[in-house]
């Protein structure tokens, strides 16, 4: 069945980092219609079985598909790593893409020899080596250099992106990684476009491509509505928020994410 | 029914932060049997509603009761302020001791004039009010000024608990309450004990007293066990670790908190 170009993306995380990918949404699609849902209530997913991150990826699927999205975006790592496959499969009809696959994308659009690729994420990404995989899949003698890096969460969650903590703490976690000659560096955690600019400084490296996965999962996604003529062309798509619970500062915390006001989130149990 | 002397203490904590409370037990009272859970796949309970946090804190209390435990301590806040009267109403013939009541208690036993007491806490235990509450409950004319330090639990798990990082965050979240006059600051989590030299440091007052809950806790466990006639007087208790999880680097982790080798962790589903 041909979707309405009028629909709604669809975008979901684990938590509010996925804000972070609806801000560039937002910006490489002004027009387009938003949903997003964070499963506030059971954050964190990296400690979960993979089992039961399908069964909460598919409920909020669910959710979505109820609300007749156009598109879905997996805007966690864990969720990619874990039921990218289980979620395809569900919704048949509907394309979905994942951070994992677009933060890939994106760096094997540069040319250079002996490719030397960094990766920075959560202990539960960096231990899952979903990034490696998913390089190794398109050629597997590219070199994986992987640093878990699980201050930052908290360090963005508190707002302390830029400050003297959040730039010891950077210099400490890519000290390894300055060393290795780095092509690109992937930003692969929805909380880490937040520290952008103090890690491109800390790096030191004109010529290194830092790829933040919500820029390019935003892109990839724009490419792909325009190829199946679903792109929304009336001015100013709206946004709905969902999350299911919303712990304390959560306004505040959600829009140092988004990088805007939210005019409502509301809770839904799924 | 008269509990045999022998039987364990059961200590629980939403992860493993409550290791501190063991190890402080195994110092107050080195011939006890100890049975700690730590429920680290449902970790954090901080933001899951009360009821959900009083019906696994009850699968926790069924655990250690088939284990024949004697006597229940709560090493966790957040179980402690929703779950208590919950649990002591399941148990009737156990006693049950949380951190709360024991952090309350212990700075009851110093006399000041115009007391002024800090606490300090994950964001869902100040934002809880909980401490507020068990102190006003013995004197309502005490001061007792809260302050949230989020960044806390995360620094400890990373085990920086005294580098350049750690002592420039307790600088920013301790501001505030060195110019309130205290007498006394309560350490509302699990984790902060790992934190006391540092934060008696930057408290620069010598005269403060710094509640580490985890060894008021033991002290009252000593107590009530004394009077019960219920203390162990053979040497070298034994200690079983369970967790329902055991993420990466938990091991090590634990070992920091538990400030000792552990021989064997076992993971068990509830």
């Amino acid at each position: 069945m041909q979707k309405d170009k009028n629909a709604p993306i669809g975008i979901f995380d684990s938590g509010i980092g996925g804000l972070t990918v609806v801000k560039a949404v937002m910006e490489a699609l002004p027009n387009e219609h938003i949903i997003y849902f964070g499963d506030t209530a059971r954050v964190p997913y990296g400690i979960k079985s993979e089992k039961t991150v399908k069964e909460y990826a598919l409920q909020i699927t669910d959710f979505l598909m109820k609300r007749n999205v156009k598109m879905i975006l997996i805007a966690c790592n864990t969720v990619s790593a874990s039921a990218y496959g289980a979620i395809r499969e569900h919704v048949k009809d509907v394309p979905v893409l994942d951070v994992i696959t677009a933060g890939t994308r994106a760096t094997m659009e540069f040319n250079h020899s002996d490719r030397r690729i960094g990766v920075i994420g959560t202990l539960a990404t960096i231990g899952s080596e979903a990034y490696e995989r998913s390089i190794h899949a398109h050629d597997p003698n590219i070199h994986v250099f992987s640093k878990a890096c699980p201050m930052l969460v908290p360090l963005a969650e508190e707002g302390w992106t830029d400050n003297e903590i959040a730039r010891k703490t950077l210099r400490i976690y890519l000290q390894d990684l300055k060393s290795k000659q780095l092509d690109s560096l992937i930003l692969g955690c929805t909380h880490y476009p937040l520290f952008k600019n103090a890690i491109a400084r800390e790096m030191d490296n004109p010529d290194i491509h830092i790829i933040d996965s919500a820029v390019s999962i935003a892109q990839m996604a724009r490419e792909s509505l325009k190829e199946q003529h679903l792109l929304r062309t009336d001015p100013k798509g709206k946004f709905e928020c969902f999350v299911s619970d919303k712990p304390q500062r959560f306004q505040q915390l959600a829009e140092r994410f988004l990088g805007r006001k939210i005019p409502q989130i509301e809770i839904v149990q799924l």
